[in-house]
């Protein structure tokens, strides 16, 4: 077959790329995330990492759910290899509202429920819908490295809101709406995780709730509530969700990836009636409808399965591991501070002064431990002084040895900081990017 | 729990959505396509429907593949239910490359495949890198009505070029190009469906297709080849793929839905190297990945079945099925003409002057039968006199008597514009939308 040079094309454009000069403006704030940079040294046997955010999937009773998959496909094979409806399959609807009660959220109605390819594609739906550029997203601070992507790539403005111990501050939110007003901006909605929150480990107490949601419902800021955690407490059951106080004013995105697993990529919005009509129709656009044979399988376990057994096996096994962690801190780096999760995947920790975990990281990989730098959780360059550090994964005894491999990183860089006054120079060119190795993260 | 009132929101908005004044521009450009308001007439079972497109699944060896989804569980359900790369899954980006090779597609580098959520993922990616508000796509006249409603999210302006019975003409393609910058328009892509046209039946000659290729080549747009039905021609195997005569200008759209199954959402690009980079970090951004489930379903369907056998086997069907409406046509509907497909889903069909498909479709919904109307497949308005036919679902008995109910329409309908002038009035308001059922097109 005849080839044409492809030279002709290559006048415009770039060296690297014929088609620079086409894309889009928004194409151009898609950027790799600090994450990713690190999947290549993650994979390596002899690092512990603590950076990744995969679920431990060791609990799952994987020959029953072979056989489960088999009868999915026998039984209801032309069902479920067939295209289905773009808001998602009902019966798995009205399932994930019996899901949601576990959250507070009492008679929802699965017919605002919206059903997608993982939370995160819920996420992307609901930016897609409302963020005009230079809108104001506002996030806690620090938020979700995956949010912020998708915030960035719709051109968004991502201010970051305090939290202290007990998730975001009141008065502070409420500030800093009147403030962003007062400068002429467009608040469009409040991105926030109340429960165990990615990357800061914290909850937003039961008593701050319905002030949050109060706040917000009087200044008229949408709310998007990302609760893929909420079921893994480790102590007693969920805290009750924004969306259970007031139904019009949140956008409650939900996943079965980490209650069950990620590999069928099975999520979901609930959402203001209107909003959700868009959301449809938004979904319908990106990828037509959402599997059928995944949301089969979820449907299947969650009729078939002590579902919720399973949810309470998973708590404490993470809570374990994180036990370990805060133990392996507190004996290990004293000099650090850190959140005290009581469920999810992470903790969120604070270096001694001086010291830049970004800069820091290739001498934690020589020393076979990975972490995630705090930069990755802010849109404004802060966040340096921090790291965040994962226990789903490790078991316990990897999970002490990581953090104390990770402490004599922080020792010897701190001898470093208080000798000379600064430490390791940035990193970033030090770390191969491998994209083709798991996005573990979420 | 205490429920605040939802009024002080509803102040904003308006009375039926309190968020109506937040959504971002692009949002008001999303609407139901004309054939999801046909889908709570098609599923009556008394109604012959040559309105879907949804594959037909009924020569699948379902046990067999039961068998599989067990094994696939059992054996690497660990990793099946884990989170993957967001590229896809490097096996099956490598099996795809064999499967493009029976496009005319020799050596594809798998580095360069994204597997996406269906092609129809592919597309919006493709679509958000490249297009902003007012930017220009060129499409076949008619085109594809999922496409059309991805271009209008991403407020494009969408130009049709018109085809004859061998594709799209290759000196209107230049003539536009030429017209469009002449009039300061920016051009994004050319966006086209070579085989078996989605919905004009038409296939893009072996002749014309480096002459295309050319055209864009030397205007420098980029291409963007949509292919689901490539493998399903009726006689010999495919012609090869515009990708194939020039990569670096053509951004190549695949999917599984049709040569084997729809329900995994599985499709592919296959990219110039640059622009698979930033396709890797928008599908990230959207989904994170896709389903390690499906993907690994898929992959064991290439390596454990004689898939192209199965190619063959839908091809005879839905030859056969082809042949049915064609014979059907001809003996009932002699006024009108129609195209004849070498392969896929559809045929064209234009009615008698005067006749408006659109008004129509309650009468022929009266009389049990379903199309869907030509207006859908435009982005302008035009196509009232056509209809587009699909015979991949109902049986050869079932299509001869739909077109056999559809020719009392018509008939009668003629009857009224030639004693009259006019036939039908438009039929929107008849028509349910009934977003519940399943979104078969594609």
């Amino acid at each position: 077959m005849s080839q044409m040079p492809g030279r002709e094309a290559a006048q415009h454009g770039n060296r690297l790329d014929p088609w620079f000069d086409h894309y889009a403006e928004r194409a151009h704030n898609l950027r790799a995330s600090e994450i990713r940079a690190l999947f290549s040294v993650v994979s390596r046997p002899e690092v512990v990492s603590l950076a990744g955010g995969m679920p431990n999937l060791k609990d799952l009773p994987i020959e029953r759910l072979a056989d489960s998959a088999r009868d999915l496909i026998a039984r209801n094979g032309s069902v479920a290899m067939q295209y289905g409806s773009g808001q998602g399959w009902e019966p798995l609807r009205e399932q994930i509202c019996d899901v949601m009660s576990y959250d507070g959220i009492a008679g929802a109605d699965p017919d605002d429920v919206v059903i997608t390819t993982g939370s995160q594609q819920a996420l992307d739906l609901v930016s897609e819908l409302f963020i005009d550029e230079g809108d104001v997203v506002i996030a806690e601070s620090p938020s979700y490295v995956g949010a912020l992507g998708v915030f960035r790539a719709r051109q968004a403005d991502v201010v970051h809101v305090d939290m202290d111990a007990d998730g975001i501050i009141p008065q502070a939110l409420e500030d800093m709406i009147h403030s962003l007003r007062k400068s002429g901006k467009t608040i469009k909605f409040l991105y926030t995780i109340p429960n165990f929150h990615n990357p800061a480990g914290v909850t937003l107490s039961e008593e701050r709730r319905p002030h949050i949601v109060e706040i917000c419902q009087r200044e008229h800021v949408l709310i998007v509530e990302d609760n893929p955690y909420g079921l893994l407490g480790f102590g007693s059951d969920p805290l009750p969700a924004l969306k259970s106080y007031a139904p019009e004013v949140v956008v409650y995105l939900g996943s079965f990836s980490k209650m069950f697993a990620p590999g069928f990529r099975i999520g979901w919005a609930y959402a203001p009636h209107a909003v959700r009509d868009k959301l449809v129709l938004a979904s319908e656009s990106a990828i037509l409808c959402p599997s059928m044979v995944g949301q089969m399988a979820i449907g299947g376990y969650l009729v078939d399965y002590d579902w919720y057994s399973q949810v309470k096996t998973f708590r404490s096994m993470y809570h374990e591991r994180c036990d370990a962690m805060m133990k392996a801190l507190a004996e290990y780096m004293p000099d650090c501070t850190w959140t005290h999760p009581e469920g999810g995947f992470y903790t969120w920790v604070t270096l001694p002064d001086g010291l830049n975990a970004k800069a820091m990281l290739p001498r934690a990989v020589r020393a076979q431990v990975a972490y995630v730098a705090g930069t990755a959780f802010y849109y404004d360059g802060r966040g340096t002084n921090h790291m965040r550090l994962s226990f789903c994964y490790p078991t316990p005894e990897e999970i002490r040895e990581g953090v104390r491999r990770l402490s004599t990183v922080v020792n010897a860089e701190k001898e470093l900081v208080d000798m000379f006054g600064v430490g390791s120079v940035p990193a970033n060119a030090h770390i191969d990017v491998e994209p083709t190795l798991p996005t573990s993260d979420n």
